[in-house]
């Protein structure tokens, strides 16, 4: 039976949502969701980008908009102090991005940190240096002599892209260097759209923080459309959403890197981030030596996993906010049933996918507090 | 910088992004993202749908189908007893839409619930009949025989539709009748695309259970896009998945409607969602006078407030999943400040909003336990 | 039946698709499609938009990548001479801008006017004077002497945002003035999200050139995706894709404004507009009495018709690229009939749509070259 | 500058939008965008498909309404004679799809064709029986007088998913005997999501007219949001609309497969329908011994180029409705230059993309038609 009024109704509903849409664009924010994990706050983070003050295309303030409207918590604006193909129009001033976008970042609750690129040729290549208290003194001809000046200000200093130039790149003397001075305490481990499985495997050697940034130099074009559209970042765990609170994660190494469906870092943070972002539910026993599960995803990457064990289909895959039904023959008893699957894109280490296992209970279990019949 | 190797790497990560929507299709559920509440959990039905065994349009297993991928956890297929248009090729047979479509639903872990649609004229007009265990006594020419029926199989019973047709529409003494005999427990506020008012009105003077349904004939055309795109639904608040404890629920009058960005229902449980649904964060006192925090929305119906006391903005949205700022002049002092607002889009009653406050903690507090600095 | 080998090859399949995606970021241009009419081609002009030189948030380039991104094929970059809130930063060059953006105009083959905002406090208001060899001789204090010296470079001078300041709006002695000395050869009718219905008055009884624009300031969010997400723009309708044969154009002033789903203009170039995009196929007279077609919609913007005669339904819609039936029961007959509708989003005048008569030639022609059977 | 009235006004403009978007479901029809050629309509047809009358999901006259909302203009209802696993609920009969869904195949405007799906196990397989005038003389054991049945009545006869079981697949003895008996006229090179390049080949050998096809069994989940969301389809370049248009073209061979970004055929109709649906504009000398040109897509399928011969990039994209920049160093001279790609998505053979050469006038001639200038 159809009804005869639904149309002057529905018209009515799709106002409800299109004045909803329509705020969007002016002052409302996309949530990324990822759990928080061990306790700490899961901040996300873009800490590399440029303005019209060094080689980027936008005003200052434009980064505090896009970080609000795309659900980035912190940024830092990190203009190359060395390299200004706009200076003939724009008069060079290390400290003015920070400046003019300061105001607009306490406006949306965005946390901004001074920040800086530092640019040499490569090697030894660019780094950024972070929670400065003024950018200038890191204005010199020498390398180290710059690193000097960040570290006494107390910086956090990573490799940028260290597989940009790839008939240049490597770990050379200078990084040797840097990295015992402690003048290197992170390293991009992605950088845009490029992945560095050397930096990977650096980062996973030397105990550097795996950073994952944008360098974003255009304006931003994402729009609150979907988790399959966000920037490359990196996922800080941090007592809490201030500078102090952040340094601390990122000295500490607490950083996960979100990259194209991807998260990249170490092991102890992805199994965190796995178990908080999945449930089980809907166990059954009805059919003969057969179980089946609903997996559910609560976060905003998929879930890719490939079978490492003996039990369960051969690869599963959960989109963000999905679910997927798991339905294997397993062996009679009364013990529980474990899915060893390795998550392919949880990238412990270069081509390689964090472990986990899913334990089912047995069937006995469930007879007695059943939760599903028909 | 721009980098070089970016387009190729982009490939390979847009790969992954699309071996995760190629899976959709095939096997994974989108998750309807509202709270559990009040120590229940939060159950997505439709309990109104039909299938080519009367006037519906698709075999029955393609509802359990549609069920699945549109994050729904319970359906009952109700076909009409009395009207069969397709009975010169699909002949009669009230029980085979249930039989049919049950393997399938314990299959995908779907609660079918077997139940059938009782079709009069208006008035009174159709009802649906949930948890029966066999259609056919019900297949009477007289109403109360056909109701008598159906409470003797303990029948959960809810008058659909009420105002269907709009020349014939009321409460009329038959409704008195069946409301007395204790044969309507429910009322559909929303069918379709169509709210009722005066249903909403009754349901509320006379305790009857909050029903929404979709009461869809045609196949589904939902995908798994986003959560603007949904049917109108009754999320009902029970102990678990099983079909004891949805009649429990349904009986004691525990849901809400989903209704085209809207939820609808006893202010109750619409309190209680929103309470689960939000959280207030970024509390700044930063400007002189004057509060700013950020309102978050973690379900999928958008937040529509309008001020009804003194302090906050006219009007503020929040769509799914995203946050919106909220800055406010607000009086000097130590106390807590309370910011009044209906929330248009959550019904308490035709065209009224439901009443909401939310307490910011004075700037005393904020000055302790410093949350954000720049 | 279904088909086992399908998943591997649909990933196969979905590549293709994505790797054409994944282009369109880089280097692709979503084509706005609007027909060419009366013999000149349709150019899609946004003249009026701002970068970091004046107080827009980007530098000069992005404003051509985003009109090659966006499909537009002529631009202005019009900053203020005036107001240069940036100044401490960006020294003013008023020709700067246009400098900058020349070479990537070229290789993108976007046609670049130099221009210029005139702004004065309203009234009088703001004006934009185009195809100027050099801004600095109009950056004088005297309004009239600026608007002179612009005259003098053979400018095309239109007013803007004529309905701005609600409280100040209107045509005062100076516009008179302006107008009669040839120094305003057109008007905003649209700028950017607003439309003035007084301006809309003006243009058609001083026979002023229509302009629609976007007026941008901050980076533009448009992606390719539909043609329900557009800027504001001017459909131009020029002899070729030259500044002379543009500025020919606007000086006879051959063009359409084209903003949120209308198109608003004088009505010979809506009637030539909705000939050129609208095709009628299907006639069928094979029920009684009764005509049915389709009406084919081959343009970006939708076709909202309503009945203003005596045939067809109350209204008609018609997205972009797609179609709607017609059915109307029609008088007995040999003669042709007549569905007469206004086209009410195509405004010849404030709230008046344009007039259109669809013509359906009688049974007998269709009986004779017979379209369709069963 | 801002404007202060926006808001309101965009929510009118909104709504605009959506009251088209409201109407899509109800009536309309998204088209599909392909330019007829060769002096024929291109129609769109999906000649397989299935109904509860068989194994399929769906009512009949779904498949009449989901050609429509898809933008098809011809299908066949093709329910299986010998495989009726819903006999036991809707009785055998094997007229009665195609006499439900006619009278909404005419009100709706698509050209329905009676036909059958001819069911036999594999080898030799299913073939499909078109333009019957009654499906009962098919219903025979033996597959040659079945055939003969068919023949009689003059069908078009295709040989279904030749690929399907990939153990038991090839071209056997009862293949070439139906062939030479004239029993075969054509074979879907694509059924569903699978491609068979085997059958690519024999359809090029033996002359079969080329056939893709949907075989959807489930409801149609498409709607009308984009070309790359399109069922696997068949274009047939047709006299007319009309049954007897349609046949001569399928007899005659006339037809291209679309399928997943790829358009599959005989080289002459790639070749009509690449030059049909491309053209070349803002050609420009400007830089020495450089040339650059746009390439515009004018249909649903994207382009994707890769060089054959010495001028060019080394490979071209270009989405549907969209252009592409193609920038190459030429030699200096008076002569043509010729830009020699294939096609990769335009297969002429299985793996082999249609040869295309964009021949682009030498300097001279841009010089006296000059089209570009700033």
């Amino acid at each position: 039976m159809r009804r005869i009024l639904r149309s002057r109704l529905m018209v009515a509903g799709i106002l409800v949502v299109l004045l909803m849409v329509g705020t969007l664009g002016a002052q409302t924010r996309r949530e990324i969701q990822f759990p928080d994990i061990l306790g700490y706050k899961t901040l996300k983070c873009d800490l590399h980008m440029h303005t019209v003050f060094s080689d980027g295309l936008v005003w200052p303030t434009v980064r505090v908009d896009e970080a609000w409207r795309e659900g980035l918590d912190v940024i830092s604006i990190t203009d190359h102090i060395e390299y200004q193909p706009h200076k003939a129009d724009v008069p060079t001033n290390h400290n003015r991005p920070y400046e003019i976008a300061l105001a607009r970042a306490k406006e949306r609750g965005i946390l901004l940190i001074r920040g800086t690129e530092i640019t040499r040729d490569t090697p030894p290549g660019h780094f950024n240096a972070l929670f400065l208290d003024d950018v200038n003194p890191l204005d010199t001809p020498d390398l180290l002599d710059c690193m000097a000046a960040a570290a006494k200000q107390g910086a956090f200093i990573f490799w940028n892209h260290p597989g940009w130039k790839p008939d240049r790149k490597g770990w050379f003397d200078i990084h040797t260097t840097l990295y015992e001075k402690k003048y290197m305490h992170g390293i991009e481990v992605v950088n845009g759209r490029s992945y560095y499985p050397e930096a990977h495997e650096w980062a996973l050697e030397k105990n550097l923080t795996f950073m994952g940034t944008s360098d974003i130099h255009a304006p931003s074009m994402l729009e609150q459309s979907s988790p399959e559209k966000h920037r490359s970042m990196t996922l800080v765990f941090a007592r809490g959403k201030t500078l102090a609170a952040l340094k601390e994660a990122l000295v500490a190494g607490r950083t996960l890197v979100w990259y194209e469906g991807q998260l990249i870092g170490r092991k102890e943070y992805l199994d965190a981030m796995f178990d908080a972002a999945t449930t089980i539910a809907d166990i059954d026993y009805s059919q003969d030596n057969t179980v089946r599960f609903r997996l559910t995803n609560h976060c905003d990457v998929a879930l890719e996993l490939e079978r490492t064990g003996k039990l369960g289909p051969k690869s599963v895959s959960v989109p963000p906010h999905a679910s997927t039904l798991i339905r294997a023959k397993v062996p009679a008893g009364s013990e529980s049933h474990r899915f060893e699957y390795a998550v392919s894109n949880f990238l412990v280490a270069p081509a390689k996918g964090l472990p986990v296992s899913l334990e089912i209970p047995p069937q006995i279990t469930i007879e007695i507090g059943v939760e599903t019949e028909n």
